[in-house]
């Protein structure tokens, strides 16, 4: 077998990730068969299971891979570049996270690797943190719950996209976010 | 047949509405089949499929009743107290609710169903809107958009009970919010 360089495995690696969203998000997780998967990503299942033990596998990394990129823009260009982003994503790939959250409750092997990725995100928290801090946060509550806080309405934000209801103005959702999460004036 | 008052007429179709979402919750939309209905229910196919057209009628029915006593507490109790119920709330009901998204968006009768739904609710909201008036919001930002940021919020939270994430500290969650959407003092 020949040799492959550790940069061409990532970018296979990558090319993977980014075929196997394109099929999920079209055909749902039981829709993407290992025939369908094959076709999008342009790979045999032989080379695609190298890189990925299973579908489900495939799947939480295709997970992981979505979630990395919009805290990178959130902490590189700041949320309100992130709402942009979001109104912006694809619905169908949503939604099709959305349905697999049933799956993360009640199949084992699902739930079990995806404590396994939860372990491995805690292992670049603490530096996340750090990013949100430089942020210009208030800081009389907890940063930890201000975190939270726009985690929750970015993915409620996610949700409303998923769902086609009306987006609001995002510099007026903006102005509400920002007041809430801004250094607080002396009274 | 005997003639069943209108009140008790309201009455089972409570009482079906409140056995199906245990039963949806539980085995999920497809899982759901009329036979697990008609036993959490306890009632016949023909007794339930009285009261709905379909087994999607009745899915649709049970989602729109939880959104209206959610929208019932929060416009009734006040924001902070929706936050109590939304971590208090069936875990799984709520994954089966975001499970069935995807099937909004693919499923034709589902999405005609939907929409249905959307311009019934339509006509109550002139009321609603005025009832979130009544909360003392903050009127430099359209109290439209106000509505949908806490909304958001809610659904936000939801999604993160759904997924059994760490909860926030709902007190520090809700200050930050408050600050977010109260009438700003001069400066």
């Amino acid at each position: 077998m020949p040799k492959i360089s550790h940069e061409r495995k990532a970018e296979r690696r990558a090319e993977i990730v980014a075929g196997a969203r394109r099929c999920f998000a079209r055909e749902g997780y039981e829709g993407a068969t290992v025939a369908r998967l094959e076709a999008e990503i342009g790979l045999s299942r032989g080379a695609i299971f190298n890189y990925f033990e299973s579908k489900a596998d495939l799947f939480l990394a295709v997970v992981e891979q979505t979630s990395l990129e919009y805290t990178e823009i959130w902490l590189d260009r700041g949320f309100r570049a992130l709402l942009d982003e979001i109104v912006r994503a694809d619905a169908d790939w949503l939604a099709v996270q959305l349905e697999a959250i049933r799956r993360f409750r009640t199949d084992n092997e699902f739930k079990r690797r995806a404590q396994e990725q939860d372990r491995r995100l805690a292992e670049t928290r603490p530096d996340r943190m750090e990013r949100l801090r430089a942020q210009g946060l208030r800081d009389d509550v907890p940063l930890e719950t201000v975190g939270i806080f726009l985690g929750i309405v970015a993915n409620g934000l996610a949700l409303r996209v998923t769902v086609a209801d009306p987006l609001p103005d995002l510099d007026e959702l903006f102005e509400l976010v920002q007041t809430g999460v801004a250094p607080r004036r002396p009274r």
